[in-house]
């Protein structure tokens, strides 16, 4: 089993030119990579009583609903504004230019569950940050949160500073 | 362990009056429901030799990625135009107004490998039709296409003709 990061792709100017994208798509179709990194999320918040886990749209989904499997507890998705049938809560984030929005169901999260946050890339952590919040709002209890990727260099994590972040792979720089 | 489509909630007029959507989130969040729905689309497809799942954007990556997950092989997305980084293939299909269109990386899968389809709902059939359409393109090669939900009045069925398809739960009417 090689080094995970072996498998993500760098494609070069996508989404936009002078960005390097780090593309997962190599990565999950290796089947023994992709297990690997479910496996190595899964063991490291084990200790946490992890009973839900969250997971963002769409990417997220991929590496939430495979954890939540491993554990057999439930998955919650949290999506782009218009797409979660009932009732919803909204979160707003910033992006460079404008802003976007995340919504989860009013329903989703008892209060004092314990929520395992999911997504497949810390990148400025705009949108994790405001899945956490919608989380607090709901009084779940966010007991971690779990990355493929972080992107160091821009420093996401510090948006989502008092949780535990822990990212399988890390790149310094572009 | 009720029967899944008690697990599943409809929710009227969304995301227009007179549809009443059917609500897979309120299956997911039970974890035993939605591991019994995954173990359960593995067992009727596990003489087939799958060697790679193809999952939907984006409600099919979250049983896609668990039913990969629990068969250790790969995963590979197929995605709305635009999203994915590297060089794609795309199919148009219809929709009740206008056209639409999905995108696999053109070195997703492997000629003659074998590939199981996911996603959650089997309604007009259109999205899974192109995504069938993608992968014959690839020369991959289709032993099965597995639905959480099939709307068996909507016909969809017709539309994937020479597969085998296979649904848990069916609703007959709206």
């Amino acid at each position: 089993m090689d080094d995970l990061k072996h498998f993500i792709r760098n494609v070069p100017d996508f989404p936009k030119k002078g960005i390097g994208f780090k593309d997962i798509t190599t990565l999950l179709k290796a089947g023994s990579a992709f297990s690997k990194a479910v496996d190595d999320l899964v063991e490291h918040f084990k200790g946490k009583n992890v009973e839900v886990v969250v997971g963002v749209e769409a990417r997220g989904f991929i590496f939430g609903a495979a954890i939540a499997y491993n554990l057999g507890i439930g998955f919650i998705p949290v999506r782009k504004p218009g797409k979660l049938p009932a009732e919803t809560i909204k979160q707003a984030y910033e992006l460079e230019y404008g802003t976007d929005a995340v919504e989860i169901h009013k329903d989703a999260i008892q209060p004092c569950q314990n929520v395992l946050i999911v997504d497949d890339l810390l990148a400025t952590g705009g949108t994790v940050a405001a899945t956490a919040q919608l989380i607090e709002k709901l009084r779940g209890n966010i007991v971690g949160i779990g990355f493929l990727i972080e992107l160091d260099f821009l420093k996401g994590r510090e948006k989502l500073s008092g949780y535990e972040v822990f990212s399988l792979v890390h790149f310094d720089s572009e």
